[in-house]
């Protein structure tokens, strides 16, 4: 593998804001707005004027002083930044309500990604299809599905107990990356990377919210 | 309303991670540990230690050098300061896939949060219950709901079509929180705080950490 050293990898942290800013970007470039200063992008989507800049100096000069951000050239390289400029293809494992629900989450079947099948060991599910009519095939058929598809991201939509074994075998599948939904701490191999979403992060912010107005904190 | 300036409001990205070390300090409490080093801390989950410190030390001292934290003091200030010491009642709008998921999924019924019903127009999915329960009740009953059972939180599980209007609707009811879960920007009213969760930025960051392999970058 070459190294690129000079390029240098941003944090998960980062990706997250770049995937915040490129859809503030997007609806703007849907109203017909040409250009956007870092300040008014912080003041419509409640963001921090600073960090943006920050955040697009890693990727060379864009803002021109005075004139701001042109809006298409900057979601172009943030689109590109991101690997979203090809389309890869997705299956979700579990087709319960939250799988079915993903297979159909507007922005899992667009512009960069594509969900192939959802996969199932209950025969009951086998055979159904999504809204968006994606169908659920039988669990025993993933290394198929992920060779014949060439399948490069696995979706974990099945309860906690039956996460891990689920990850070995997208792994032993050939799948290089995970997206972990079940509420608990998955065990990487070195090639394939996890990254689970805990939704009650969420709640615990809106929480923290709740907890200040009632302790009287002006935030 | 009484402000207490002394207390520093922390950002919503650091409430993010003070979930996740609270999520990994009740794994170390359930396994007995009784102590853990910001560096453990970081070698076991995957965290950032000079981070950890950092954000830690927000919270007045819990660290003693050479030994670390106390697992279960500082698990119980994170909880304080999170704000899930008490319990706040939850409606979920919405009872298609992603609300039956929401409804059953673990953590969002317990410790600090109690889901009290899904509510919908449909009236074919109305006098449902999802796995754990939860009733579906009619979408009209939504403010007498929030006045019996002072609810404090709705998730809105609806298509980016509704989104706003049921916004509208559980801001008129009384409900201080919404947590966002179409994809659609909502515009808040001054007392009702939005969080919006954007599944895509997940697949996003794993697109980031693919392209950056096809590329040869090493991370």
């Amino acid at each position: 593998m070459t190294t690129t050293p000079e390029r240098e990898v941003i944090s998960e942290l980062t990706t997250g804001r770049l995937s915040v800013y490129l859809r503030c970007l997007s609806l703007l470039e849907s109203q017909g707005q040409k250009t956007v200063s870092s300040q008014e992008l912080a003041d419509r989507f409640h963001l921090n004027s600073a960090q943006i800049r920050k955040d697009l100096a890693c990727f060379g000069e864009f803002g021109t002083r005075g004139v701001g951000y042109d809006v298409s050239r900057l979601k172009l390289t943030l689109v590109q930044t991101l690997g979203i400029d090809r389309s890869r293809n997705v299956v979700i494992i579990g087709a319960g309500n939250l799988g079915m629900a993903l297979a159909d989450y507007s922005g899992f079947n667009t512009n960069g990604f594509h969900i192939v099948a959802l996969l199932d060991a209950d025969p009951e599910k086998v055979g159904r299809t999504s809204r968006a009519d994606i169908p659920v095939l039988p669990w025993e058929k993933l290394k198929e599905v992920v060779r014949k598809s060439r399948v490069q991201i696995g979706i974990i939509a099945v309860p906690a107990a039956h996460a891990q074994s689920v990850y070995e075998s997208l792994a032993d599948a050939g799948v290089q990356a995970v997206l972990n939904f079940a509420p608990t701490q998955i065990k990487q191999r070195d090639y394939v990377k996890v990254r689970s979403v805990d939704l009650r992060n969420s709640l615990e912010s809106l929480s923290y919210h709740l907890k200040n107005r009632e302790d009287g904190v002006v935030e």
